[in-house]
């Protein structure tokens, strides 16, 4: 086989995204980002990958030997399509870069292995992974906040002033505190987007292996300012058997642009690639997605999922104010170099299919996709035509309020309101959700110039885009790739694979967004302002202590707008 | 055919039921009510019988031409099935009594006959019966009750201070505003319940025909305080138009133990009776519902079907205080010779019908009724389990607020709340809006000591019924008869017909109740008094003016509650 004359030999870089449901590999091209190989895994157990107890809406873990599989699975499968492209070589793989779910932590033995690979273990719900979703450490979430600001420690400043029950710290003191076996067997806890990296570089004792700033500094409180995690002191407050999990984690914590090894023989030769290809330092899902939808300073990523992230990046030579109910300010965590600021939403697409799941009658899910059959009969209906308004609270809080002790709920039924009634009000909630955070940004004078979208439910649901458009009145646009967080970890491993000396050099030649652009209806965004007043009314009633104000109006102004809107009166 | 030596000749009674979806013929025994015969005719127009506009869900119509039709057929079926009796004859028919739903005003010409039936008029909505539960007059509704008040007519007190769009003057003032050539065409205003036994007796003329005491004083403002019905003056206030309408109404209206007429020859031989038979005046199915269970002093008669009627009656001798927020006070209107009080939920089995039409999975919908497969998963639910609490809103409220600007509520959703969760709630909510009427019976001194379940939800659904005994902590019987309504019609039959002379005569043994009784569950009574408070909470926020309250507790009650239940913690 012969190269054209002149040509400079390609290069490819490897992006692994573990995602809620299953895992995906993507190989790109470093030089422009085009995608040649990819493939998906979607994890074996539980629900949908998840394990659940019926009994606690609250707990959702996973199989930590899902991720091993699903590592070798994904990379393979991805590695069998790019060896159709003429160009593509496994020893032209230059980087390998990692992002997965989090604040996701793993008990882990002494050799950092899950103490859920061993036998007796197997099946206790506690020795699993502890998903992101997981609520079930919300009382240890308060306690962490309470106490933080009792001993005015200062840590609470960078994460919104709550700590939350979806982090870490909370996740391991409600495992103490409900499972000791399981804590006591435990030597670490080792956050997944630390675990995968060490894992390909074959160095997985927990006291070493290298800690990404991006976990650290979002859900572990750690920060610089005050020497990285918070202090024995803090955390024997908490729980003196706290202490020794802080010895055990190897500090200072670094950005993705850092290695954070290099590619195991043995791991190598399963996969089918040469050993040594460098490992980026892992990130979270939501902030490789940012990297890769092309985030800058002024545009605002928003990666629509189960749940939803919007991210932000500030240089840091700007003055930042602590942003309340922010889920983190990390310096490092998204671009290196920049603050990163993530915002959130704690469910968007769980809320569609959970509505899917239990509440849709026949006529929607048979003969089609029923996100699609429900979205086709809701993008027929008026703003406000339904009467319908909801909260998009099913899983919590998360940007804002910073509280999982929130629920769903859904006002203005009628004898006659319909299944695409309430799915549309349900978009239409998580619309206000995400305008909510937009306000918060700007309230806190960081302007979102550009917003840009990724994840599936924005590249499949024009509904969803076009209501978040109308609702937020600014054009919403889509990024390029529809694998951005996976992108985002590839253009990690392009950079510690040496093909850039900046992030930011990486995301203008490998990122870009769709020519389609959303753009606000006038008429539409005037009906969506009157029922965000609404929604603000009962965002604040049903959320905040202290709220002072009345409701007799909320039904009516509803019937209101109804009528308005259906009968045009 | 010979009779048994001393035996007296059996007479037998009619009671013909017009309900909100078909119409039902009750032949009895009127010795002891033994049923002997019954034939239900289903409405063939319209979606089960009702005309919708799909634009407005205040909208519920009634084709004339079905009433009519379901007269012959129910009671030509129900002879037929009687005539299987070996001592029923149609000689031996001595009276018919008839009840319908209400106010189920009908625009007619000045033969009686409806204008629906001219070519002209046959589509048109305005044109038809305004069926109980059409809300489209609720504008007219508050001017009237606005002006009433202004005016210090007194006309309020004896309807909760409160004027309904249901009702008889808010519906003929609403066509006249909106369908005026309807108006002009329509000579007068007819209840179906005084239109039913005046197309029996052949007596249609709209200034001569007899008008019943339960519908003109539960809806048309009539009592004899103030001469009848309201004053010209007050009539001409609202639209000058109304006065002639008052002219061409025959007063005094009359208790249903009075006769209206005696059975048309032509009418007779199309039924196969004898003429001549004497007819009883007609009232609300409720009412007669409330006769046929039984009803005394210090029994609620409940009337479960997809709406509610709740009723009390008080003996004329005692001192009866106004009572806010109740449908009506009339002398006469159940049981002639006591106060008939009326209250009532706007909607219940068309809660739960609603929930199975729009939101009901296939799982539930597939396979069996989905309400008994539905209630048999929800009845393995404790209370409180779901996290959920609702209001029973979704066609606004009847009884304490009278207010039709209403609708539906739901919080505490998860992303795991399950149909049979909603569906539990939905029940739950409607349990807590009857503790509420009776809460306001007691409140005003009205003892209610126990309570008579009748229709067919309290009959077929022993988990709603189970429910409401736990919610309101008392008992629930079960009226014997399954068609209170029709027995109770069929008991006015009996009076006009001379077998007794008094109502409560025939009552003692023409009724009676089931040996089922449902009794309170401790454990889940408790549960229910927590759950009630923050039902009461949302019933007061949002339909009350002037409300001041938090609600910040809400969600997180539920949750604390959810917990205790589920995880026993």
């Amino acid at each position: 086989m012969s190269e054209a004359v002149g040509s400079k030999e390609k290069r490819f870089a490897i992006g692994l995204d573990f995602g809620t449901n299953s895992v995906r590999a993507l190989i790109v091209d470093v030089e422009d980002g085009t995608e040649v190989g990819t493939y998906v895994y979607p994890y074996p157990s539980g629900q949908e990958g998840i394990l659940l107890d019926p009994k606690d809406p609250n707990l959702a873990r996973q199989n930590p030997a899902d991720y091993v599989q699903g590592l070798y699975e994904s990379i393979r499968g991805a590695l069998a399509e790019a060896s159709k492209h003429p160009e593509f070589r496994p020893e032209r793989v230059i980087g390998i870069g990692v992002d997965t779910t989090g604040s996701t932590p793993i008990p882990v033995d002494k050799q950092g292995q899950p103490i859920a690979f061993q036998e007796e273990f197997r099946d206790n719900l506690a020795a699993q992974a502890w998903l992101w979703k997981d609520h079930t450490s919300y009382a240890e979430a308060a306690e962490i906040t309470e106490k933080a600001k009792k001993m005015r420690t200062g840590y609470l400043a960078k994460c919104g002033g709550t700590y939350s029950s979806e982090w870490y710290w909370s996740k391991i003191l409600h495992c103490k505190r409900t499972a000791p076996k399981v804590f006591r067997a435990a030597y670490a806890w080792v956050e997944l987007a630390d675990w995968i990296p060490a894992y390909l570089a074959g160095n997985l004792d927990p006291t070493k292996l290298v800690r990404g700033i991006c976990p650290a500094g979002h859900k572990a409180m750690y920060h610089e300012s005050w020497g990285g995690l918070p202090s024995a002191k803090f955390l024997a407050s908490l729980d003196p058997d706290l202490v020794p999990l802080r010895e055990r984690f190897a500090m200072p914590a670094v950005p993705a642009d850092h290695p954070a090894g290099r590619l195991a023989p043995e791991v190598a030769e399963r996969l089918g690639l040469p050993a040594g290809i460098p490992i980026a330092v892992g990130a979270f899902d939501a902030h490789t997605g940012a990297v890769g939808a092309g985030i800058k300073p002024g545009t605002l990523v928003k990666i629509i999922g189960t749940s939803t992230c919007d991210m932000m990046v500030v240089p840091m030579k700007e003055k930042l104010p602590d942003i309340p109910g922010l889920c983190g300010i990390v310096p490092g965590s998204i671009v290196p170099g920049m603050y990163g600021l993530e915002a959130g939403q704690s469910a968007v697409g769980d809320i569609f299919n959970w509505f899917v799941r239990y509440l849709t009658p026949a006529e929607y899910t048979t003969g089609g996709d029923p996100h699609t059959l429900l979205s086709e009969a809701a993008a027929k209906l008026q703003p406000g035509e339904s009467g319908l308004l909801a909260l998009d609270w099913n899983n919590g809080n998360r940007t804002i309020l910073v509280d999982p002790l929130l629920t769903g709920l859904l006002v203005g039924q009628t004898l006659l309101t319909t299944a695409p009634e309430v799915y549309r009000a349900l978009i239409e909630a998580t619309a206000f959700g995400a305008l909510t955070i937009i306000r918060r940004f700007e309230e806190y004078g960081i302007q979102v110039r550009e917003v840009i979208n990724c994840g599936g439910i924005a590249e499949k649901n024009p509904l969803v885009m076009q209501i978040y458009a109308d609702v937020c009145n600014r054009p919403m646009k889509l990024s390029r790739s529809s694998q951005t967080c996976a992108l985002g970890a590839a253009i990690f491993g392009a950079v510690v694979g040496g093909a850039y000396r900046k992030t930011e050099q990486a995301q203008k030649k490998m990122t870009g967004v769709k020519p389609i652009v959303y753009k606000p209806d006038r008429k539409a965004a005037k009906v969506y302002a009157e029922l965000y007043q609404l929604y603000q009314t009962l965002h604040d009633a049903f959320g905040t202590q202290g709220w002072k104000g009345t409701l007799y109006h909320v039904m009516k102004d509803l019937i209101a707008i109804r009528n308005r809107q259906r009968l045009g009166k």
